[in-house]
C-alpha cells in the first residue's frame, strides 16, 4: 500500500465517521447512539468488502490509527455540530469525499487480491456505499442509494474509470487521484443540479 | 458440483434477480437502485452461506457467469416489467422458483463441508430467504419471512426432505429435483389458497 | 474455554433466544417467524463477532448445543409466552443478562486471538448488541440501542471494566462474574430509574 493510499483510507474513514455522526441529526439518539453510528458508517463499507474478499485481519483492526481516526471524526461532529448542521450541505460534503476515496480504494485492493475487474469495480462501490447504506438502515431512513441524485451510480463509474486508466498503466497513485476527484465532482454536480437517472417506476 | 446443481444456481440467482427488480415497483427507485436491488437479492443469500461456512471464493466471485446471470436477469426485467408486473404472480413466482434452488443447493453444499444434517438445513433455509430479507430490510418493507403465506417453513420443511431422502440413498441430482419442486409447490400453494402458520399473538 | 465460560455462553444464548420470540409481542408474526427471530438475536452478535475476528468454524456450528439452548429458549417463550409478556420488564431482564454475558465472552474471545484492548473492547460490545440490533431491524423497530436508557454503553463499560481488571491479574472467571454483573446492574438500574446519556440533538 502507498503512502498515499494509506493516507486517503485514514481520511476517508474519518469523514465517514463525520457523516455517520451527522446523520442522527433529526434523531433522538444519543452520544453515544451518535458515536456508534458514526463508527459503523466508517468501517461498515470495508468491513463488508473485507469479509467478502477474505481477507484477515480487517483493516480497522489491524491497525489501530482507523479507531483513532474514527474518534478524531466524532469528536469533530460533536464540537461542531451545530455549525455543521447549519450548513446544510457539510454533510453531503463529508459523505462525498469519503465515497470517493473508499470507491478507489476498494477497487485496488480487490485487483491486488487478484480479482477480475467486473468484481473490483462492485467491491469498489460497496466499499463506498455500504456504509451509508447500513447507517441509513440504523437509523430507520431509505438508504441513500435509493434517493434522487446520482449516488451509487457516480461510484461505479469512478471504478470503471480506475480500471480503464490502469488498463492503459497511469501510474496508480495519479490515477486514484484522478478517478476520486472523478467520482467527488460528478457527486457534488449531482447534488448541485438536482440530477438523477430516470425513476425506474415508468 | 454436478452439472444440474451449477445449472440450477446460475437460474436461481437469475430468478433472485428478477425478484429483486420487481421487488422495487411501488418504491421510487432509479435504475441503479432498482438493479443494485435485484443484484443484492440474487447474491444475499448465497453470500451469507458461504461467509458463515468460512468457504472462500464466495461463489459469485469465484465464477463471473453469476455476475452474467444477475445483468441478464436485470435486463429481463427492465424490459418487461410493465407486463411482468400487470402480472401480479410474476414476482411470486421467480421469487419461489428463486427459494426453492437456493434452499437444497445451500444444503448441499453445507453438507459437502462436512456441517451436520441440522446445521445444513439451517444453511438451506438462509441461502434460500436472506437475499429477500436483506431485499426487504433495503427497501424499507416487512420482510417476506413475516408476511402472511407459509414462506420460509416450505423452505426448512424442504431441506428436512432432502436429508431424509438423502440418508436413503436416494441419486443427489434427483433428490435436489425432487425436493426443490416441494418446495415450489408448498410455496404456491399457500400463496394460491392463503394458507399461513397460526399467528403468534394469541 | 473454562467451563463458566461455556455454561454462560450457552445460558447467554439461551436468554437471547427468549428475548427475540418475546420481541415479536407487538407485531404479525407467525409461530416460525417469532422462532426465526429467536434465532436470529441469539446468533447474531457472536456470528458477527467471529466473522469479524476471522474465527472459524462459528461457534454455533461447531457446537450443536447451542442450536438445542434455541430451541429450548423459543420453547420457554412459547409455553410461557402470556405470562412472560404480562410481567413487562421480562424482556428486559432476559436482554439484559444476555448482553451481560455476551460483552464479556467477546471480550475474552478477542483477547485469546490477540487482539488488542481496544478492539477486544469494541468486540465483546457488538457481541452484545449486534444480536439485538439485528432483531429489530428484522421487525422494523427503532434498534434498541437508541433508545433511552443506557444500554450499549453499560456493555463498553463493563468491556473496559473486565480489561482494567485483567490487567491487574484478576482470575479471568471471577473478573467474568463481576463484571458481566456489573452490565446487569448498570442496566437494570438505567431502566428503573430511566438514566439516560444526554440527547445528542440540543
Amino acid at each position: 500500500m502507498s503512502n498515499l493510499q494509506y493516507v486517503l483510507e485514514i481520511l476517508g474513514t474519518l469523514f465517514f465517521a463525520i457523516s455517520g455522526v451527522l446523520a442522527v441529526r433529526d434523531h433522538n439518539a444519543d452520544l453515544f447512539g451518535a458515536t456508534f453510528t458514526g463508527f459503523v458508517t466508517a468501517i461498515g463499507g470495508g468491513t463488508l468488502r473485507d469479509i467478502m474478499l477474505g481477507s484477515y485481519p480487517l483493516t480497522w483492526i489491524s491497525d489501530i490509527l482507523f479507531l483513532y481516526a474514527i474518534m478524531l471524526g466524532a469528536l469533530v461532529a460533536y464540537l461542531f455540530f451545530k455549525s455543521l448542521v447549519r450548513l446544510s450541505r457539510t454533510f453531503l460534503f463529508f459523505d462525498a469525499l469519503g465515497i470517493s476515496f473508499f470507491t478507489i480504494l476498494g477497487v485496488e485492493k480487490a485487483l491486488s487480491l487478484g480479482m477480475r475487474p467486473e468484481v473490483a469495480a462492485i467491491m469498489g462501490m460497496f466499499s463506498a456505499v455500504m456504509g451509508g447504506v447500513i447507517r441509513d438502515t440504523l437509523i430507520n431512513e431509505t438508504p441513500v442509494l435509493f434517493r434522487k441524485e446520482i449516488y451509487a451510480t457516480a461510484c461505479l463509474g469512478g471504478a470503471v474509470l480506475y480500471l480503464i486508466l490502469n488498463h492503459f498503466g497511469l501510474d496508480r497513485d495519479v490515477n486514484l487521484i484522478i478517478s476520486s476527484a472523478f467520482i467527488f465532482v460528478i457527486r457534488l454536480v449531482a447534488v448541485k443540479f438536482k440530477l438523477a437517472l430516470p425513476n425506474f417506476k415508468r
